[in-house]
């Protein structure tokens, strides 16, 4: 695999493309930086010029001139990836799909949807407003569904909804050659062949681009209830998510907030909870069934020594008992000005979460970093959020150190070095140390057989 | 790609294997008539011998001497898949792993278990008994949990708790270089690198012989309720289990039988039926919301015409309601003696199902054959059961004719020509029909790369 810039090959391919989509090619810097990675601490590797892709037709034109180039293609649809995903770390062309934001066709009928790469989450629950149908996955971000796809983003809702690697129903990609693949049918589930939807989705633009998706729609609750719950400790909170589990009550939500972020909002926003760690749950279901749903889990989070719970099926309600959650990263950051918020991301089985928690605020503080841990408990999912001063390499290199440290502890606890953001370039070094040398090797292989010049997002996963 | 017997090589591979394994390698024809493929009228195509493996070592062991020789391995688990997965087209070795069968470890605080592969899912749901937890994917037949990951199986429960895509964690696998490897750390979810989880499920031991799966439990339902609803016409039937989708009535099963199969039903066993189209449903939850489910789904059912309705939460009333799908198998056959069921499998889009099983009974009458459509219909999956007279070469040449258009039909209509059986030696055809060259060359891509020998299990899917 090259790992060098191909200057001529670069300088050609620009040329090409330029008589391809005229000023649909940026080469401007502005354009490029934004275009190389912005969301961490990360260097900032600009490619070489942006093509604004309209149509698959295009991105197959593009992929064709950066093939014969052996130019690099760097897929972008709106760059809130957090791992590097859309650096060039040698040049390279990306290629902007927001511009391919139509929803192209909608079942309700089979409560499917077909849409175009750059349509966004938000876009297109906007558009489904009136169907009765909603898509469920919820990174945070409002994220692009191409994008979505490529990290198999899952987030708040997954432990209800799936993560995208359970809602894309099928995908067309233009793989390195230039061709262009359907990877399934429409049908629900399928046994044909190898599942090329699975491989695409979570492989981060290296096997090609993700050019329309078909998406997997779920109807819109009848109804819902939030409720929240503040713990003695990390363990009685991670011992009731467990219990929600294991009693199949069928939470939507289930996040967790230990006691430093509570203290953040309480100290910025004052919402009156206990400096405590909290969990806090939504319900979608009938209003009878919610009832049935929000007191069974009143009563775990009691008997394993909740101090406050409360909960509401009142929207406005429900937003306030959300507060601390929607609110805490702003806070914090109001907290401590001049910092910025670093979000690393592990997941580990349900059973070693509360141990992975507990160790994870020790070394924080053992390192004197300031800092904090949410998760999508359901899934066994948190991140830890460090404030670092940009200006202060000592304290960068202490939280460096920490994630590192973190990465190590889900690996060794039979857990991933990421449940949600994907490797990038970030968590490069952490993949073997997962999977061992047997499975990178398969994977390389999986390249290899697809893109065997690598063209395709190179220097990303391995 | 070799497509012929490599005749020393297999003698040789046989001698080393004999050494290895003394007795438990067979060379006695009825072990090898037995290991190959015996479930429909596709040829018996035996191998050479079969090696009866006791570790992961072992399959180590076996797949290194016969990639050094460059003879076939064929995984066989119990030998019940219905498309000729286990046939030996150029000889080689059948590997049966059903004496890897332990349940290695149970942790019900995740709701995971970790097996061989050649536990069977009855051998595991009996073992979890005491635990509150079942393994949820039920394909009729009581296969190997191996060769169920290896088909992408699924059957009457896929519609509430998924597939064995969705079902495995991860899994320990032999590939074709001898190299063992884990596809996935034990997190409930994850972003790291390709997954080749995924890719192994489905891959019908092309890719490589699974040799531990880690699968996601589910909770025992606190109760259950059967239910059952007649209908005027298939239209009406599938209307029905679309808007129980749609409503997001959380079915547990629900499965159609045409007019056909429930009269087979009432004229060998007189369960008093309408000669009708029949929807048979089941619900879990809690006691509370089974009544309200199950009473939200005879109004629907009503809605659409249904003239019976009944439901039940007790145990042996439910088995009652349920008898006709139990028995009509059986019940059939006893009504055409001589005759043999064939099995054929498509999926569709919910919204073409009625139009699809119609279609299908027409083709079924006009071709003169004896036949009933049944169905996961929440999932758009349908079989047809073709009963063939072995004896009659021009009846059997009438039912492959179905059998193709029935394909057609299916991926005409957006679907796939296999929901759950996979496409083994008999869906070859239709594979390339239903994803495109491209589509068909990147499997093959992948191939390539992890087989480049093309010793695991040649001759199947493409």
């Amino acid at each position: 695999m090259f790992m060098t810039r191909n200057e001529d090959g670069i300088t050609a391919a620009v040329g090409a493309l330029q008589a391809l989509l005229g000023k649909r090619l940026a080469t401007g810097l502005s354009h490029r930086e934004q275009h190389g990675h912005t969301t961490t601490w990360l260097e900032n590797q600009i490619p070489d010029a942006v093509a604004f892709a309209q149509s698959t037709a295009e991105v197959q034109e593009i992929v064709r001139i950066c093939a014969a180039h052996r130019v690099p293609v760097i897929p972008f649809g709106t760059g809130t990836s957090l791992e590097g995903h859309v650096n060039a770390p040698m040049g390279g062309i990306s290629v902007d799909v927001s511009g391919m934001d139509k929803v192209l066709s909608l079942r309700p009928e089979d409560m499917d949807v077909t849409v175009q790469p750059g349509v966004t989450r938000e876009q297109l629950n906007t558009e489904l407003r009136a169907t009765g149908l909603f898509f469920p996955v919820d990174p945070g971000a409002n994220a692009s569904l191409g994008g979505m796809a490529s990290t198999r983003a899952s987030g708040t809702t997954a432990v209800r909804y799936g993560t995208m690697r359970d809602r894309v129903l099928s995908l067309e990609a233009v793989l390195p050659s230039g061709e262009v693949v359907r990877t399934a049918s429409r049908a629900r589930k399928s046994s044909a062949g190898y599942d090329l939807t699975r491989l695409m989705v979570g492989a981060e633009g290296t096997l090609g681009i993700i050019t329309e998706l078909t998406l997997r729609l779920a109807p819109q609750p009848e109804a819902v209830s939030g409720a929240i719950a503040s713990f003695p400790g990390i363990d009685a909170a991670c011992q009731t998510a467990q219990e929600v589990i294991q009693l199949a009550l069928p939470v939507a939500r289930m996040e967790f907030l230990d006691e430093a972020a509570v203290g953040y909002v309480n100290r910025s926003h004052d919402v009156g909870l206990p400096d405590a760690p909290l969990l806090l749950l939504e319900f979608h279901g009938s209003p009878g069934s919610l009832a049935e749903q929000t007191e069974a889990f009143a009563e775990l989070a009691r008997d394993n020594g909740a101090t406050e719970v409360a909960w509401s099926t009142d929207p406005e309600e429900r937003s306030r008992l959300w507060r601390a959650r929607h609110d805490f990263y702003l806070a914090a950051l109001g907290l401590f000005p001049g910092r910025v918020g670093f979000s690393t991301d592990v997941c580990v089985p349900v059973s070693h979460l509360a141990e992975c928690v507990t160790a994870s605020r020790a070394r924080l503080d053992e390192l004197g970093l300031i800092g904090t841990n949410i998760g999508h408990v359901g899934d066994g999912n948190f991140h830890t959020l460090v404030f670092v001063d940009p200006q202060d390499p000592e304290n960068r290199a202490r939280a460096e150190e920490y994630v590192g440290w973190l990465n190590d502890l889900a690996i060794a606890h039979d857990g991933t070095c990421t449940g949600e953001h994907g490797i990038g370039q970030g968590k490069m070094k952490y993949l073997g140390k997962e999977l061992g040398d047997g499975a990178l090797a398969m994977m390389r292989a999986v390249k290899q057989g697809i893109d065997p010049l690598n063209i395709m997002n190179p220097g990303k996963i391995f």
